[in-house]
């Protein structure tokens, strides 16, 4: 439940990372049933900024989207895109990747700038470690998180305490917690106590999908997951294939983010029941991709986008009815034959 | 009155260059009330090709718009796009834009290709001069466009009378002449009174808007306009600007097409009643703009087509006022001092 509406899980959240979708509208996405996307805080505080957005009355009116949003904290991408990157205690110093400007983020900073969006969730600022990362740098940074996490949570109550009378956004936006320690079982499991320690609304297991090889991911996920409060929502960031997600669902995760659907081109199924596939042919599709046509990544897209979501509103489904096993058995085995016989 | 319905004029015609209008879908075009809109036949033709569409069973069905479509021969595309080219009275030889594969038109091939793609109206083959251009060569090239123009009338003649008993579309497609005759008053008075002669279901003026100055254009078009039947419809090509098509307009012109608003970004005015200006702010779609979204690409392409098409729709209805003459010497004095303003 959050201020713009409930979320079914599992979700997946569509990545609006400039502040809009990519290629679709949000009509378009309340038409697919999406139920919840996701803002980058890195890319909006780049560009256009916070001034304009707050200017706009937050991210919600700026890109009209009425339905729930989950922003990130943006260190995701400042420690993928940006430059000179130097990292303290305090926070993080670094240059932007548009026009090279100098920017500081803080776990207060990251806070304030979620509170300025105006999103539904806030995610808490922590270090992502590339992969492969020593044991020793892994631990080190998966104890900074946990330090940061505990500055954001407090900017977090205050900013509650002091709007405890009004009822504007920032007063019920809920805030994540995100678990570390990249693939090393221990520092999952310590990094999980910590920041459950620290009782945040929802919990995202970060550093996963970062090249690491998939039995490594999901270790890592297994690692961590039996530390995680079961009342809680439990989100895997940046993950991920269709049956890597159907696996997460399995050990217990309730949230993904994906960037597959709106930046790959996938072949089209046949009797797909979206709206590209329902009102145009798939020799058109392909021609427009091949003609590098922008109706061809609309609709790509809108396929793509309908796929996910689908399948995680079937996976709910599923687990409702109790055949969640089977079905996630067969679905994975069928997707892994027909990927197969694509690459023929 | 076409196959696919009737044209109210007059009329503009969003370009769909690769068997789609750029970024949008034929159901935001209906939305839009576009009446028809123009293929290019070189450009399918070079890719997917006609056998593709063909198999689809012609540009209607591949591209899912059922209203009229205007094709235009190809041979704009020919001059501009293509390399090596090697014009003879038989035809053109030349090597496209795409792989540099060889090709030949001439007037009965291009003919063949508008009768495969199945367009409501199709354009004979016609040689366009680039601007400036000498006075014998736009002599001998006019006549040369009136021999082609000669040609694809006994093919279409021949085409109707083989399916004088079917109703296939291609036994109903009408054929427009084009005049030509650069920015010489006198060849763009013989091109028309030749053309005509030939007795076409509609005129084209084409060799305008290349380059020369407006004056030239409008002298080009008052050239030959005095020559062509009023009860056939009038279509000057490649036209234009807002204020260029009602000065146009007003020189007895009836159908235009475009790219600037499908290619060019406007500023977006106040209190426009289109989609994307219904829907979002004028801040945000500039946002998308700077941020190279494909959204921002939407939208400003459903603006401006709007802007477009509502124009032609304004104009029909101060023409049966009795009032256009004043709303178009009001509409390009405000619309010249709204650029001058902008440039500010």
């Amino acid at each position: 439940m959050t201020t713009h509406g409930v979320v079914d899980t599992p979700a997946f959240m569509p990545i609006g990372t400039q502040g809009t979708v990519k290629a679709v509208t949000p009509r378009e996405l309340r038409e697919m049933n999406a139920q919840i996307i996701l803002g980058n805080t890195y890319h909006l505080f780049v560009r256009p900024g916070l001034d304009v957005i707050k200017h706009f009355g937050g991210l919600h009116n700026f890109m009209n989207w009425d339905g729930p949003i989950l922003t990130d904290s943006g260190g995701y991408q400042i420690f993928s895109l940006a430059k000179l990157r130097k990292i303290t205690e305090e926070g993080v110093e670094f240059q932007n990747h548009i026009d090279g400007a100098r920017a500081f983020i803080s776990p207060e900073v990251a806070m304030e700038i979620q509170a300025g969006l105006g999103g539904d969730i806030a995610m808490a600022l922590d270090e992502c470690v590339p992969y492969p990362c020593e044991y020793d740098y892994a631990a080190q940074s998966a104890e900074l998180t946990t330090r940061w996490a505990k500055r954001c949570k407090a900017v977090a109550a205050s900013l509650r305490d002091a709007h405890a009378t009004h009822s504007d956004a920032a007063t019920k936006q809920l805030l994540f917690g995100i678990v570390q320690g990249a693939t090393f079982e221990d520092l999952r499991k310590q990094s999980a106590q910590a920041i459950v320690d620290l009782d945040f609304d929802g919990y995202a297991i970060g550093g996963v999908s970062v090249g690491e090889p998939e039995e490594e991911m999901m270790r890592a996920v297994e690692s961590a997951e039996p530390f995680l409060p079961i009342d809680k929502p439990r989100y895997a960031m940046g993950l991920g294939t269709p049956p890597q997600m159907l696996e997460m669902i399995a050990r217990g995760m309730d949230m993904f983010d994906c960037v597959l659907p709106t930046r790959l081109a996938r072949n089209i199924e046949e009797n797909c029941t979206c709206q590209a596939c329902r009102e145009f042919s798939r020799g058109y599709i392909r021609h427009l991709i091949k003609a590098e046509e922008i109706l061809g990544l609309r609709l790509i897209t809108l396929h793509n986008l309908h796929f996910y979501l689908n399948l995680m509103s079937q996976a709910r489904t599923e687990i409702e009815g109790g055949t969640f096993d089977q079905f996630r058995k067969a679905f994975v085995a069928e997707y892994k034959t027909r990927d197969a016989m694509m690459v023929e």
